[in-house]
């Protein structure tokens, strides 16, 4: 039986579709998809990622009630990765995380190349935020904005082509993570490039890989520590409105 | 002349009011306040600093479109205070950033004390994302949520001492840092308690602490820098409504 | 189709069978297993980890030889992991490694809770040479040597508990990982009692990790950066004798 | 009623006077100077700073004699700083720290642009003592002494612009702090040139920063920590004279 | 031959003697002694340390001057080190940062178990200086000031060994640095009690690792770098006369 | 009478010799050397350090049971370091720990100046390992392999002079660390042509680096602590024989 995977786009525009995620899906993992209701066209700043949140978290909330096993949040900012932590018990993953520890596993170190040059301070902090900020050996862009990364797929594999090489050879970096979601399926195409020019290292998709993290936790039987993630104390709430949580006491 | 600082509290309930501000008023300090309209009655966790930031981020526009010279963000988690620098040219300043850049200086190292365990990882978070964790020596907590905080303040500035004298002793901490902002007005009463049993600490109020870095910031005539926080690109928005943004273009 | 991982125990001693590997196998995953014929009985230092690699790293090349896709070694001292990654095109992964970066995923920092005092600082030099020495909140050991770890079952969960609650409530660790692959299958018990406790953390079984992380690896068509574990230069070795080496260039 | 925060240059070169401060001075701070009379013509190594001290700290003792409410210690290099805060009770600050405390809250990094490269370890390492370094992104020096900075103002402002430049785009500085004191009114200047070239981040002056710094802490009531900083043992010196003590007793 | 290492202690009390070194000269180690004729009479805060600066530099230039071959500055806290490498070509060495070293290389980390309380940040501050604080697990103290400790070398050896073993047990310190050069000749002691307990740690004698970090600089024919401790530029000093100093360019 | 420091060379190639190592030896220090039987020819990756570990670890136990005072380990890689540690009471040294640590107290940062790029992760991760990642800010190497380095020792120093200056301009690096001791003897060469230039940097060489650090341990009474390289547990090894060890109990 396979498992189902909910993958939730927190950008109002529909950049993704449920079938354009299918060639990611396995015996094992089957794909739905959604994307929000209110909030950005696209996120390119912290500003767009505070108002895609809220409606994130309804959507994180209905994915558990209609029983998904995981929940990808598909964007490399991590867009409300925390707060969905605490109000479900199945996990969810955030691309940029998952592609941080996978990269560092493969590779020791990593570079991100990502769309435009606002994003930079946001993936710093994030890398700071999850203490691996020591092997983030550099930071570039295409100046592409999200929603104009499909005009030219082949100008964009060029381009991310030619930042990694500048990272590899003048960063030493081991291993490129793609910044921005948006950019799905270009890694193979950079990296038949590289290795062209003789550079043999893993370039990270990291929607791909939210995905199979996703898998390796429902498959261990493992979720995030409400340990860590605790559990929001009740309140009023005015302007938003959710679908009841589940009692988040887990049973083993 | 004055600068006038607005203090937004991103909660919807009425734990703050203009009056209570007007103590931290001097002749070089106006203080304005206001609380956002949708949102949570208060904020214990990420989820709640979630669904605060959209309605901050209209106050933020409002103060800067008014004339404020500066912006505090009323909350220890400093709720948007990234995406409010992207927004407007005035400083913005969060109370937890300011107390534990202001702790170093006194006393070289801090401890926290807050409200409930919830919010651990989140001001474990910000350490990490400000780069201040080394010298984050101790956590603790009252076990008291926010809207009960006035209930009883002299039994909550004992419990404060308590918890400090055991960070002092257990955890060589150096300096307190009070760790919601709705413990406003009790950092004399710990610092006194502290003193009598001769522990020589300063004990924070990041409300305080924020104002007097605001203040710090006008008079400096000094701002966030741009290059950091960078213009989000215009894009469509659904769901919320937003003042007009002014040019952020800064002028010497 | 299923991918082939094969799992290479790095001691001379019968610990573990193919058999017992088959209930972490599902549809997409085949598990083979095969042991060393030169080295240590159990590995409790990195004296016995030297002896182990030498014969580990012959079963790598064999493993690749016969078509695996993916290596496991099966001991949280990763022993011979990066020299297995020079000479091996297919994805290798250490359990520890694996371990940590999902408990950091999963809880935002772990501890490690071993066999005995031995290998506290083979644990710590790992962690800091992968830079995740920052969220190592504690160690400690249950004081049984590997090879009598299976005399009491009940009895080591029970034991590996009680060293849980205290770093949970000591250390504030969100996550355990159980230090060594000899407690393989312990971690649901550990996670039950834990629970009936109140402790909603996750417990990690190393060998587990390992198995899922590599198939994330295959899965995602990855495996480890040659521009950081680079091939080495071919020269005289005496005493040991290698399989023939692949010629390491990859190809998209 | 205004705050009364001594200057103490601790250099005997008459660089500084009180006049030159009052701009710096407003309804709530009120200003005085003062220069050490043993001591180097200038602090340009830490051979200088080390002769710079002890009548540094006589000065120090003098002005909390004299009711000072706050020091300002008029150097880059910090000098006596900690030493200062062990025998007064009113707030010490030095320049660098309240800069690269400054600096992080308005750009999250920082560069510093100073004299001579004699400076460089000097202030590298204050940076680690204070566990800053993460964020000290860059250091140049215009290879001006402290002596002749005055010499040439347009063309300090024009070299520090450049410097600056290569800093922020190079290095991806998102803050400039003037690396000497004596650069006095020289970050308007820059700042105004950087804008014109589309570089919008703060440059910070660090006396100005030292004396908001100090001025925010007199208004908070908060000193530093004698539990960080503590009284030294009383005991024989020979060849220095220092004023009495005052009793290193607080009260609240 | 053997090469002639001056050892100045930077108080003005007679605490150490010529004749007290000679136990750890060898055929070839010649150790000569002098202590300062300004400052305070022993080092307890930075304030005793930054009277004991000045005066130690001159006795510094009159060890180059007399042919001495290395410099060992007697006091824990490293008094005058960098200022003194500025000022002259043969080494000069720093018994704390010696003994951090040796530490590091013996036992992987270390506590410090010094006077009193006073000089806990002062330690601190220099592991963090020289970039070591992560491997420094602990700090305690036996609460005798400096002048006292002869008083009862016994008790001082017992008080000792009880604060060794609670740091090895409770912080896993894996050796331990007598926190000042006061303590000359206990470590033997403290280590034998600390062999009868079981408890197998390097004691390290500060003074003795500082006299033999400098026989191994100057067998190995190494000073240090004059591009990282750069020489003074000339300038006018009023209140202290030094001897001429050599000049600074080494020749190979 | 002298110490007796056994050199083992960690490879099968006859690259070292006794004779070679004289010109180290002094009146106290008198120096012998071995190499292994079994294991590669020269260590350029962790492949060919694993391979020679367990053979270094026979040549110890035998350098212990023939009474030698010390040990070095005649490679950067430091092989079998920790386990030598394990299992010997002599103190061991390897040439990179040692070279770091004497590098950082000559000039507090280093770089490293190797063969081939293939030890660049290698080398990372053992500064890593030892916590001395911050300071390490460069590497390089003259891509010639180990075997050929004593072809052109007059290029060789005249490829690591011109890589030194490009990481003592370009890196602020303020010493330079030999990357493989079969460099021995360069190092005076290097430096001679770096002062040439006007750069006074020390030029370490690891070996001699090594042996003084050992001869400083032994004359100091140290050896490692044992709490934290802790003897193996008695078990079966199989394919490998060792002498037997001495009981590890030391005594003061």
């Amino acid at each position: 039986m396979s498992h189902h995977i909910r993958v939730i786009t927190p950008i109002v525009s529909d950049l993704f579709s449920e079938a354009q995620l299918q060639p990611y899906a396995t015996d094992s993992i089957r794909l739905t998809h959604t994307r929000i209701d209110k909030g950005p066209a696209s996120i390119e700043s912290t500003f767009d990622e505070a108002l895609a949140q809220p409606d994130t978290l309804v959507k994180v909330l209905e994915a558990e009630e209609e029983g998904c096993d995981a929940i990808v949040i598909n964007c490399l900012g991590d867009p409300a990765l925390n707060p969905a932590r605490e109000i479900v018990n199945i996990p969810v993953v955030g691309p940029y995380q998952a592609s941080m520890h996978l990269a560092n596993m493969l590779g020791d170190n990593f570079a991100v190349i990502s769309v435009l040059d606002n994003v930079r301070l946001l993936l710093e902090h994030l890398a700071a935020k999850y203490s691996l900020s020591e092997r983030y050996v550099g930071f570039d862009y295409v100046n592409i904005s999200v929603l104009d990364l499909e005009a030219d797929l082949d100008g964009l594999v060029k381009a991310m082509t030619e930042k990694s090489v500048m990272l590899i050879e003048g960063q030493q970096a081991n291993s490129i993570i793609l910044g921005c979601t948006g950019m799905l399926g270009c890694a193979q195409g950079i990296r038949t490039q590289l290795l062209d020019r003789g550079l043999d290292v893993p370039v990270i998709d990291p929607l791909v890989a939210a995905i199979q993290m996703a898998e390796a936790m429902v498959s261990s039987d493992l979720s995030h520590s409400h340990h860590a993630y605790q559990t929001p104390p009740e309140k009023d709430i005015v302007g938003y409105s959710f679908p009841d949580r589940k009692e988040n006491k887990k049973t083993a």
